[in-house]
């Protein structure tokens, strides 16, 4: 296998693009991707695109849109771990010499579908019975703070430093922060949550393009993010009582993400993780081995995981400000370590960044933690 | 880059199951593949389920239901090439030395769509103008006619060898032969197709286990089925008058799995082409290079691509007969060849055959051909 690197990323700002098309709203991500990378179109040889809601054929009516056709074009589902899992399909493409140049795409379009449930997740249990994200998510925080004693005002801090941190992204849909007093008093969504605890529905796009790292040379004198690893799984069926606030899929992919690049949670100077609800953040800490178990709270307490702190954790506003469209975020948190490892992020650049995590989660399924997890290592 | 095999291979019978749910008409296919592969669950490492419009999760969702959880699936879509595409992806990882077993699943549930267009496609200026694909079809039907001298009755018996076939398969949709007349005299669709020359909507599920053809004896004493090309494209975008007779993606593919093969039209024995129209298979036959331009009549005349013939072309039926559940079709092709190229079709058995190709594009895309073309080419 080949080493890989990014060579290129592009994004829009994600929000709410109601009269756009998906091509439309994409097709600026790809355009940035690829002058970022210095390829020329008829270099590119496979694109994969992930999507959870886009439609038949997202990626063919995308890549027309820019002239791009005739290459292999897939289209990736995974719930929110789609573009991150179309990455990896990309990454297997080109480590193992198939493809030299592979682009990957994320996209959503949520406003089309008004944040409705798909209709075959009317075939879920416990989602027709009311457990859909929100209501999980709030039952994790519920025992989350009961076991471990989490203050309410130490998790609306999740929040409060999500929409700092979005304040200083030009690509976040939430560019306006937030206080704990703001987040506690915003209409009540699932017991601990209020609307601020959880990430907003909306549209956006964002792209990458990888080659060999021997290759990257060839196309930009920018610094090429090595991929150290990148790594895909499903969620384990548990029967019976489950430990509400483990993550199985985090701990178990990032036991394997760590073990593949040779470098440990001790070794990370940023991280985007999905904090889709604020106790997301909590548990992923752990999961990912910040901390110890139940040390969370310390981390957004000591402002260890704050721009300037030790470690910081989505220091683009991560799902809670810079946005969720689902099939786009995946990739979206590749753009933003991208743009932190080569030092571009400005006032929000974490200093001297060399080694960076990507982590994408989601798709609930009875019995399961999650569908689908997609971890990935960066570094520069 | 190792040689892959297909080690085993499930259907169920293509149909309306509109009380099931997609996972309910998926086990079983995957079950009889993976007990014909003689493989155990925890020999399988991944597993790509193409659906177009199954929804998010449709491979967690049917694995967790035979109880094969934790292991990466990923899920794909390309129209109807999603499950094909698939393939693709399984045989890159196989042949790459990724993983050493994979399965690929193709699943589709139409009744639960009512065969209607997603949301999406309503932003195809031609699909909303009237070019579904009946009448895109048609259209090149017309064409074709025209140019060629094809006869009405001619394109009529592509329907009839398609029932025919059926009614030897009992996974098909359709298993009442038809005759010309009945063809002809079913009620009209679009110009000159009656309802006979249109492939049915349906539901139905499709899987096939792979492996690296050194490893298959591990499993099973049946032959290993080789893959000698795994090919998957999209469209190319034609400006101007297009000709529309030349199915440009299917030409295009072919060219590159002839020569990746090592083989030619000459050496095949049996195929699975993508009929998804009567039309479509005259046209196909071109493409493939089957025949010469405008000599495709021929082959239906004489019954060379009839059972018993010097070429046999859908032997399952086909989409015509066999029925189209779009994302299960791919799949479902690469099932009816690997039986053949085992001698286990029986009375529908293409006595001897060694190399069979397999054909799956689709996806209407204004300016395209298609969206996505796969083609397979497969030797015992």
């Amino acid at each position: 296998m080949r080493e890989v690197s990014v060579v290129g990323v592009g994004m829009v700002p994600f929000g709410k693009y109601r009269d756009k098309t998906l091509a439309d709203i994409a097709w600026p991500a790809v355009k940035h991707a690829i002058q970022d990378a210095g390829v020329q179109k008829k270099d590119i040889e496979v694109a994969y695109c992930g999507t959870a809601l886009g439609g038949m054929m997202s990626g063919q009516r995308i890549l027309k849109s820019v002239g791009i056709t005739g290459l292999p074009i897939v289209n990736v589902e995974n719930a929110c771990s789609s573009s991150s899992s179309a990455f990896r399909q990309a990454w297997i493409g080109v480590a193992s010499g198939i493809y030299d140049v592979a682009l990957v795409i994320g996209v959503e379009k949520l406003t089309k579908f008004g944040g409705g449930t798909l209709p075959l997740e009317k075939e879920d249990f416990e989602v027709t019975h009311g457990l859909v994200m929100p209501a999980l998510y709030g039952m994790r925080a519920q025992r989350y703070m009961h076991d471990f004693g989490l203050a309410p005002d130490t998790l609306a801090k999740v929040a409060v430093k999500a929409r700092a941190h979005g304040a200083l992204n030009e690509d976040a849909q939430f560019r306006k922060p937030v206080t704990v007093e703001e987040v506690m008093a915003a209409r009540a969504v699932a017991e601990p949550f209020t609307l601020l605890h959880c990430c907003p529905s909306g549209d956006g796009a964002a792209a990458a393009v990888i080659c060999p790292t021997e290759m990257a040379a060839r196309f930009t004198s920018k610094a090429p993010i090595r991929v150290l690893a990148s790594e895909v799984n499903s969620g384990r069926y548990m029967t019976g009582f489950r430990d509400m606030t483990t993550p199985e899929i985090t701990v178990r992919g990032a036991h394997e993400a760590y073990e593949i690049a040779g470098v440990g949670p001790e070794d990370l100077d940023v991280l985007e993780v999905h904090d889709a609800f604020t106790i997301a953040e909590i548990l992923y800490y752990e999961a990912l081995g910040l901390c110890a178990r139940g040390d969370a709270a310390r981390l957004i307490e000591d402002g260890d995981t704050s721009l300037g702190g030790r470690i910081p954790v989505n220091p683009s506003g991560g799902l809670l400000a810079k946005g969720h469209p689902i099939g786009a975020t995946g990739v979206a948190q590749i753009v933003e370590v991208v743009r932190q490892l080569r030092g571009e992020c400005r006032n929000r650049q974490v200093e001297g960044a060399k080694v960076a995590l990507t982590h994408c989660t989601g798709g609930g399924i009875s019995g399961f933690d999650h569908g689908a997890c997609s971890i990935h290592i960066f570094a520069r």
